[in-house]
């Protein structure tokens, strides 16, 4: 079968063996796969084993020396059972799952030196982890069922209580999902900060109500001023609607929440601001404790592969929490996949590319900068 | 009066004037006042304005080219009634404060150039933060009010579970107020390390079940052998215990309690152990999330004022989360006051020192010796 492999550093289209499912494991096609931040990562630190991974037992348990075939956010069709499966599904039938195998000695699909990702046209997973996807929905929208369960489980693990103010930092995919996940559970205000003008636009699509070019204004002022409520911030925000310095969704509706929250969250003063950090290069994190307001709850989402500084006295003297996250619960991956379906999450605005095994590497270029993608999709049997 | 002076980075007594009170103001006579690391810290870094702290306003906002008075662990006798005050007490009543002054523009006392500390003969308070000290209780034990509801603070914001696994890593004023709040709160079992045998005895004393020397064994094996009870651990630990490997307070009372405990927290497998960072030096955060286990709290107690650094990929792979505590509440520290009074606390093993004004520039020295000394109390009265 045709496959992109990571040989030596490098993305390469080559034949490979079909896999062969093991006992209670199912051999899919696949049928769509999106390309992640993780992958570009482990593209780039694959060699060097930067950020303490040497100390850690390498990159996700994988031999960088050896081949290896990445995509971790697939939809695939079911195509053969292996021995010892309960044959759940009629073959044909579209599937996601979360990307691990249940073996004992395997790591994750995509970023195992033994089981082929969805950068490839089969793949071999566990029946018990497999997820129906609803005939109605389009493989490459399934497909972003993992990189939106990121943001749903992230949202979920910083426990957000009613009045929190929420700062997404950094609007890649990892942010747009964490936007898309705060505004499913009603969470207002979202106020999104990225460099790039494209994607503080997709961060608006996804349900931003406010977004901010770190450039002109500062991200973490909203969030003060919603700590700490004055009739002054109001007018100030009333202000800068009127001559349209932010680029806001709806304006009026804003405003109405803007004078709500700034009278409404007084009763709530102290109450920490929730710092979503999605950016994952070294330094934000210090950039985000210097700035963040007292008590404030750090999220880290972005994955930062490399050693990074920190001043503990920012984080002592405002009683700062950093709570670290990756990945999601079968259940959290299952939910994500309703919430797609049932349009509760919306995920059409973040495709903006597709391509063919031969189109992979480029991709994987045309990826670094920020103005054209957010998420490009491989489909193994385009042409 | 006679004042230990921070002058251009050296301790020195010399006669100051007596400090008037303001409106809403009290004059005390300070009887007893400890020596903390944070004026250790002080005294150290106040003129390299080490890490960060330039870009946070320097240290406590105090300007470190001009005198102050530090001390700021205080129990102290009321003299003087400014204008405005409710005289609350008689004059001659043994007081403890948390160490502010309510006035707008000033800091703490002990680290602000306008107001003198504990480290002279006489302060002003804020009356309305006086708590009174009982008669039985003498002035010594109650000035550990102050660094004991350290560890009450740092506890309480940990916010324990039941069957959680505590560990303190150093075992200096702050660990051992840590592990003196968590034996208050009947939390077990409670693991200490510290490379000080005479900390590590310490740490027994002040209710540590068990302690262990970081050259020797890792501080880290108990919290992952407990997350993940196993009957081969009891037996393991059975067999340490009769060898006489670890020093145990009560070796039968742990045995059971580690028997009951290994097979009870099977049905808690997953809870996070909770990780006390209480060396406050470069390099300590970082060990703690390369060793720590997954879902592990981290509570960052310890004042590191330097730059230090970190590798996010051990938070996110492992979910970790930090908490980065300071100070303590206006009834933390009454509550701490009445603990330490009703026997609840035990203090007393933490006093090895006591000296006066004269004494004070040597006790910074020797305090730098885990050996020697725990706290060390100036009276500045004392001849």
């Amino acid at each position: 079968m045709r496959a992109v492999v990571m040989r030596k550093n490098k993305l390469i289209v080559d034949d490979i063996p079909v896999p062969t499912p093991g006992p209670g494991e199912v051999l899919v096609k696949t049928l769509a796969c999106g390309i992640c931040g993780t992958d570009l990562h482990a593209l780039r630190f694959a060699q060097t084993l930067g950020g303490g991974l040497d100390r850690s037992g390498g990159l996700y348990g994988m031999d960088p020396n050896r081949d290896v075939v990445m995509g971790h956010e697939f939809c695939a069709e079911v195509v053969d059972y292996g021995v010892g499966t309960r044959k759940r599904f009629k073959l044909g039938t579209r599937v996601c799952s979360v990307p691990v195998l249940k073996r004992k000695e395997s790591g994750n699909i995509g970023y195992s030196n033994e089981h082929p990702g969805g950068f490839g046209e089969m793949m071999r997973l566990s029946e018990s982890l497999l997820v129906e996807v609803p005939d109605d929905l389009p493989p490459e929208v399934a497909a972003l069922t993992e990189p939106m369960a990121v943001g749903y489980h992230a949202v979920a693990k910083a426990r957000l209580e009613r009045c929190d103010v929420s700062l997404v930092i950094g609007c890649g995919p990892v942010g747009l999902s964490v936007i898309a996940a705060l505004k499913l559970k009603g969470s207002t205000p979202i106020v999104a900060a990225d460099l790039s003008p494209r994607r503080r636009e997709l961060a608006l699509e996804m349900g931003a109500d406010m977004v901010i070019d770190p450039r002109e204004n500062s991200p973490y002022e909203p969030v003060t001023s919603a700590q700490r409520p004055q009739i002054g911030n109001v007018v100030a925000n009333l202000g800068s609607f009127l001559a349209g310095d932010f680029p806001i969704k709806s304006d009026i509706k804003f405003l109405i929440k803007s004078f709500h929250r700034s009278f409404g969250s007084a009763r709530f003063a102290g109450r920490p601001a929730v710092i979503f950090e999605c950016a994952g290069v070294p330094g934000v994190i210090d950039e985000i404790m210097f700035r963040a307001p007292r008590n404030a709850k750090i999220v880290v989402v972005g994955l930062c592969m490399e050693r990074d500084h920190i001043y503990p006295w920012y984080g002592i003297n405002k009683q700062l929490s950093l709570q670290f996250v990756l990945g999601y619960s079968e259940d959290e991956f299952a939910t994500t996949l309703r919430n797609i379906r049932k349009g509760k999450l919306r995920v059409q605005p973040l495709i903006t590319g597709k391509v063919g095994v031969e189109g992979v590497a480029k991709a994987f270029e045309d990826l670094r900068s920020p103005e054209h993608h957010a998420k490009i999709l491989v489909e193994p049997w385009r042409n």
